[in-house]
């Protein structure tokens, strides 16, 4: 059909539920269509630099021949968050020759894989991006691999405080992943019930937020609240212990109740919780394993038709594949303050911030 | 903003997943912003003839201020599947106009809101639909309510069945809901690890199953199998005992059970199962309820700008309104044999039918 | 510690979440305490019959480290429901010896392990017990492997089936596992909200489950309902169709449904589902990873004693060892129709049949 | 059956899943089988002294007969962690008296059950106890209301956590619930695959922590690991940042991980996550509706029977009354070092601290 092929795979930057499912499909597909071996590169391009590999076959481990890649999270490749810099460009080709790749398949977010396009121009590169990430700030493509999975599990975490929080009258504020986009906050706040969404894209301030709290006890007789907050949205121009707060040390969440302390003349029961790498974690939904099994796929067959320099990506209930440094160029991809989500989550009563005027 | 309204809201044809957060955010959108009323329409169009509602208010139960509607699976306006039918136009209108309702909202699947399409031309009707099926077949839009979740419900029955497949070396017959359209087979098998799916819109034979299920065991060692059938799929020409099997007694998945047993001269243990009505229940999933409040949103909205006749519809990642006469025209909308999906799930190995040369 | 051992390990009779839990909490403790080796036997005693084994290591598999046995639901050794009979023993005997075994630990249900219970009094044979079964029908333990999450898995089944019976007014008839202990109907039934409950060990008429059903239309307005049957249970005396139905070619699901066709003059939506496989199948339950991660390693412990022809137990918060053969002479353990769970759902306003006078 | 009463119920101390399933089965049983008003006490003895009540009746919610109690977790009747002290006890006889209270059920654990026992000796007054808490700390009884789900939860996030870490090669400590007892943790830890399990009951080194994690790594090949660390787990005599760190500012979670960065020489990813308030939450597992419902029913029947100061227990398969003093003499009932699970963990190569020799 084509020449046989070597074709490296590596998934790179932070895990996320669907990354196994992905080497699966790639595996699958270059195995039982092409013909053609493929083999795991260990951390990301760390394991081109170093030259360490995963076996991986098709079939291969003895669980009574349950392929446990298609529902296990993370990624059994490993990976890393940083050390994938630029300087290490020259190491990187280095490595891809000496495993006598011919082509190679990264998965990663928009920071992993800027690097990766960097490589595009040496000679005999061959690469193809596939997008994941639980922030979903790849532009262009409707869908990543591990969004999916972690909206719902942070709307699961949101049902469980929903019901304490509603026991003992509490605002629990809940710190959600997100440092430069808020989709995450955004859509599990809306699917999880929440009563404010703060995001980095939407400016808010602290009276906003209390003027609200107060009308949902004062008009609705509700006596708790959950408040989404992505780690990234901005302090807020009304806050009176921006001096005292240095963030990461005390976070956005803590910093958030602090001040809702002094919302009223009632004493109200705030805590804080941070979520945490739980929002990476999971078995895979299955949207997540859809799209990952197809952009697997995808992958395969753009390097099997020459293509270089490539993203899958998701657009209008179809797979496509976009020029790379396009997609990077317009990335990260943040929340339109406009957008259909904002709005229906204002239309459900949903404080989400000051739309600018 | 608007003159004030009082708006219906139905639901019709088989429950699913997120009917209720429909509800929701149709009431909250149509209060909280436009401070219109909601009235529930009670068992679709039976409840618009027999003027019977239900009585939808904001935040009105008393669970300590936690909204059921909001991850409550099914629909509390209550449903039915049959008696909608277009012998009853005018008592419909009759009871449309003496429930003084301003404008309907109505969230059905092709075949229920066809009937409603047909009082478009009546004076003083004012309709909008929400596209809601677990079988995914309206034409023209990407998302339907309660489909995402339904495919999660299969893909569970599918691990929870793989397991007990393969430690007892069993070829499992999964019949899944889907009468004319495979998608809930589709997207269920290739993600929750299928061997073969068979839909209604590709023909296949017994013989490739068999000659599919020997090949498992004789190149991977597998010696177990998951099929998964739609209840649609049509029996296939080699099949032996067509004669012997009248639908619905017997059911294509016992028909397929039965086809296989003659397939070796091994012994093969095989059994069929029928999911059935747990496809339409749970708790509705993130995606689900995101497009439901989406849904609802938009619904209120086209309805305050004076439209009627429209759907609204999930198209490249936006919320739009389609004329809901050509979506009708276009639906059922059937799986392409030769969509991305069918092809995914051939890269993976999994036998999918025939395609017609 | 003690002598270096060979110890055998067999799954037996149908599979249930937590078996692999057990084996992974026997090789762990067979291995690191001891120093033992563990050796897995294919297919319960036919694998002794015909000297079939599977290798079995500590965290040999190369999953980054992650143990899939902790949470995979069936068997890596595979099991067989029949074929475990008297007529077999010596040859099972002579696969004991040829694969040179110091002991053996079986996990098995009443009927398997009762077989093995036969081996007792020949020579140089020794045979721990741990009991596993989603029947709960295992006498003198409170706790056996499989039956916590099997429960579970029912209850998620019967929320999904009441949000659908609700929305369409239907009495939904679910048929769940058990032949002749109702344990699983009763724990199920209760804990997932069902109005009537029928199991082996209590008599029922279908003139009282109609009673009950309308008692809940006319006094509690409840327009659905869900029975819960065991597979098991008794044709009600005054069953109109008892001769048109021989089990299992209808069940006692569909024979129930179409009984209560006639309760009323009302006609009523009644349907039957089969839950089928799906009960055995799943990731187990908390519970249940600890019951058998307890029992592996208690089975380990009496081989290290020196014991033979006991079986391991829980009984009034600790592990026990019993004599098989006493466990044996009382199972299979049935429901005592008086016991505080048939009063806890009658409680409830559950029907469950009638007690004897 | 007996003569008419007004019973009120109450829950108290911090919420967890399955006390909405007490009530309903209070309600039920009361209602049905005696015909007995309930009466809901808001916010725990808060309630009583402010004569505040939250009305319960059947089936009293408009969710097409669905009851949401059975599977909501947190309490419809709201509660409190502080302000229940005996300084009140006056004030509460007196509200007690002025709602013309009969009886009074109430549902906490150890610390709240304490001040309602105080009132035992006073006239007039019936009182029986239901135990619930996530710590299982109460004495006497083999199950509590709350605790199965909450090991549920810890299980799965652990479960998210392990593919994370995997993923990283990253040493993830985890801190639960349990200020004086570590049964959560030694549960959870052991259900969960943790690699360390620190509780309170046990002493431990970070020397010997830090010699596990390099076996794991030596012997093993495991470049990951869990430990669990229940948040009143001791600091340990080797700790070098003692001084630094006054719980719970820093939290023993942070202060463990800040002291495995001195393990070795190797840098080790290290990285602490609280889980917070989500233990807590959730919907109630199979067996804690079971236990809910079955105290429900035995409390309503202790005091039909004139029996107070009572609570009921689970031992041996069975619901008993016990006298409530007896059993808050004996509690908290803490983790014994040499029980059968802390064995059960360390022959799983757990480690769980140092036995006093």
């Amino acid at each position: 059909m084509t020449t046989q092929k070597r074709v490296g795979i590596l998934t790179s930057g932070g895990d996320c539920p669907g990354l196994n499912t992905v080497i699966r499909a790639v595996v699958s597909h270059a195995t039982l269509t092409y013909g053609w071996e493929v083999v795991g590169i260990s951390y990301a391009t760390k394991g081109l630099q170093e030259k360490t590999t995963v076996p991986l076959t098709l079939h291969g481990l003895d669980l009574r021949g349950i392929d446990p890649l298609l529902s296990m999270g993370g990624t059994i490749l490993g990976s890393i968050n940083k050390g994938d810099t630029l300087a290490h460009v020259d190491e990187i080709m280095a490595g891809y020759q000496a495993l006598k790749l011919d082509a190679l398949i990264g998965i990663g977010g928009d920071g992993s894989l800027g690097i990766l396009s960097q490589l595009q121009h040496q000679g005999n590169w061959q690469f193809i991006a596939i997008p994941k990430t639980i922030d979903n700030d790849v532009a262009l493509t409707e869908r990543v691999v591990g969004f999916d999975t972690a909206v719902n599990t942070v709307v699961d975490a949101l049902n469980r405080l929903t019901f304490t929080a509603a026991s003992h009258d509490r605002v629990m504020i809940v710190e959600v992943m997100g440092r430069t986009a808020g989709h995450l906050a955004l859509h599990a706040g809306i699917a999880g019930g929440a009563d404010v969404i703060l995001i980095p894209e939407i400016p808010y301030t602290i009276k906003d937020i209390c003027a609200h709290l107060q009308e949902l006890r004062d008009r609705w007789g509700r006596r708790f609240a959950i408040v989404v907050v992505a780690e990234g949205a901005h302090i807020p121009d009304d806050s009176l212990n921006y001096a005292a707060c240095s963030k990461p040390s005390c976070g956005i969440g803590q910093l958030i109740a602090d001040e809702l302390r002094n919302c009223s003349h009632e004493t109200i029961d705030i805590r804080a919780a941070v979520l945490g790498h739980i929002q990476r974690g999971g078995i895979p939904s299955a949207l997540d394993r859809l799209v990952a099994s197809a952009f697997g796929k995808a992958a395969v067959d753009l390097i099997a038709s020459g293509k270089s320099g490539e993203m899958v990506a998701w657009q209008n209930g179809e797979v496509v594949a976009l020029p790379l440094e396009a997609v990077l160029a317009k990335s990260p991809s943040l929340v339109d303050p406009h957008n259909y989500l904002v709005e229906t989550a204002r239309s459900l009563g949903i404080y989400v911030g000051n739309l600018q005027k």
